[in-house]
């Protein structure tokens, strides 16, 4: 959550004025999104009505060459009436621009705020959400593949190394040196692929009451196997946040949802505990070693890894296993 | 810059419900401010329409005591077509409100960008706005001491002591030591006094164009000597940013701005060269105080006191104080 780039604002009015969007009028750095800068946007167009954007500079750790990716899925699936924001072109037709080496978007400015206690009605409405994405993306033609699938969390987890993970919690890298091969050998090879979102928390779900007003951040957007979406996408709501509560009210509302747009398949549904584990896994790994090698002055305060190691231990209970039935 | 309290949207529409003012439809944490969080919010009234306001949550460093003062000033400015934002009071009235034992205040949204390299049209335009706040301010029926007055700068030095102001430069316990009791002893003690902003940064002024929109963060006005203000807006305005180099055609600039509504007095312009020492003692004691005080993890990075001592040098140089004749 920062700003991390200084625009002055004859730099900003200069960007803007790249963009058949009308004159620049306010410019506010938001704390919003881990590893780019965001602006809130207000123009005037010709009309004199007011126009609100986002403005979003990729910092280093958005690789440019998947910029078109990321900007025409967005575009595919608002024109298909998803709820995602659209990128707005420059005058030259182009989804993003360079400036002082660094690549900017101007991305359509949506309504709604980031629930952090959802509902069943919410969960439900995401679980929908995200079907539709699924459906929508079926004929989109561009590829990306998944940079944090299981070889990133390999070796991110291998990184932190069986004492670091130990440091974080005695009884860590017992559970991960546990799962990590289990989820390796049980990886469905038979699902359906697609394009996901792969990163769908609350943080990144725009809401007004129960209905989804957006969906955002699809910087981990990738080609992956479509169930596993799901399975992040469970991980991420149907817990409180330390994971020390499983909310089973959520859950059912979520596949429910889900399943009104796009029934499972009978081999989705029986993969989707393992999946879950692989879904609570990424984050863990990703987690623990950012907890690892965040510098002390750091600007980002590291999450915690805890969280979901609870969660996989949650679903690793054969117990649990049993909330994926329907 | 930063969010320091993470509000959920939960309370955020709880929070924004106290108020007359629609529906939340968006709020986003800006990096605004450096001492309280701030987040920009939007509603849809009754009628359809949508409003934006800031909302502000005072953290440590704001003294809830001075909100009456600091909130009070603003309707009173405003009320008088001053370009600040107005207060919005909630149902009962109040003008700020507590949640969780922290203070919070709705203020008026208003348009316009921080400028980073102001033109001279810019410094006249701001010249003038704080003229006529100045003006206006007269009959405000409240005072408050400043807080960053000579006995602050001195006790922060002090602080700091001759070691750690050489740590941060060689020459700089010299300057502090020569300058602090000159300034002291020729404080004038017979000019104008009234309510101050005290820190009109180019970053509190809104501007569209050569429009002053809005000025901003009044968090540190208080009632003082009313041309030390002027100072203050000179060192803050009339540099580029490390200080190195003063620029003569905005300070003619904002003289001129100024004087245009409110003619300075003999003894007033008389004083400037020693009130633009002042001002320039005061912001390089605060920020060599921050520098040595700030710890490594802090979310802010201190300023540069140097920005400062260079602009004190400048000031101090015989030959400069003709700057400030006409």
């Amino acid at each position: 959550m920062a700003v991390y780039t200084r625009l002055g604002s004859e730099d900003m009015a200069g960007i803007i004025a790249a963009f058949d969007v009308g004159t620049l009028v306010s410019a506010k750095g938001i704390a919003e999104g881990v590893s780019n800068s965001n602006w809130l946007i207000e123009t005037q167009d010709t009309n004199g009505e007011a126009r609100r954007f986002i403005l979003t500079m990729y910092e280093t750790r958005t690789d440019i060459s998947d910029l078109p990716f990321f900007l025409g899925l967005l575009d595919h699936l608002a024109a298909k009436q998803c709820p995602v924001p659209r990128t707005i072109h420059d005058r030259d037709g182009a989804s993003y621009r360079l400036h002082e080496g660094k690549a900017l978007a101007l991305i359509e400015f949506l309504p709604g705020v980031s629930v952090s206690e959802p509902t069943a009605g919410q969960a439900r409405a995401v679980g929908a959400a995200l079907a539709q994405v699924h459906l929508a993306a079926a004929d989109f033609p561009d590829a990306r593949e998944n940079s944090m699938g299981l070889k990133a969390w390999q070796e991110l987890l291998g990184a932190c190394g069986h004492d670091g993970l130990e440091s974080i919690d005695p009884d860590l890298a017992r559970l991960v040196e546990h799962e990590l091969p289990l989820i390796a050998s049980h990886w469905p090879s038979n699902l359906p692929r697609g394009v996901i979102h792969a990163d769908l928390f609350p943080d990144n779900v725009l809401m007004l009451g129960d209905k989804v007003t957006g969906l955002i951040d699809f910087y981990f957007a990738c080609t992956d196997v479509t169930a596993y979406d799901i399975a992040v996408t469970h991980a991420a709501w149907c817990f409180n946040a330390d994971g020390t509560h499983f909310q089973p009210e959520l859950s059912g509302a979520l596949l429910e949802g889900y399943e009104a747009v796009r029934p499972l398949l009978p081999e989705e549904r029986a993969a989707l505990p393992i999946l879950a584990r692989a879904a609570a896994m990424r984050f863990l790994a990703t987690r623990a070693y950012d907890l690892m090698n965040t510098p002390d002055d750091a600007l980002v305060t590291p999450k915690d890894p805890m969280a979901f190691a609870r969660r996989l231990q949650f679903y690793a209970d054969a117990a649990n296993e049993g909330i994926f039935v329907r």
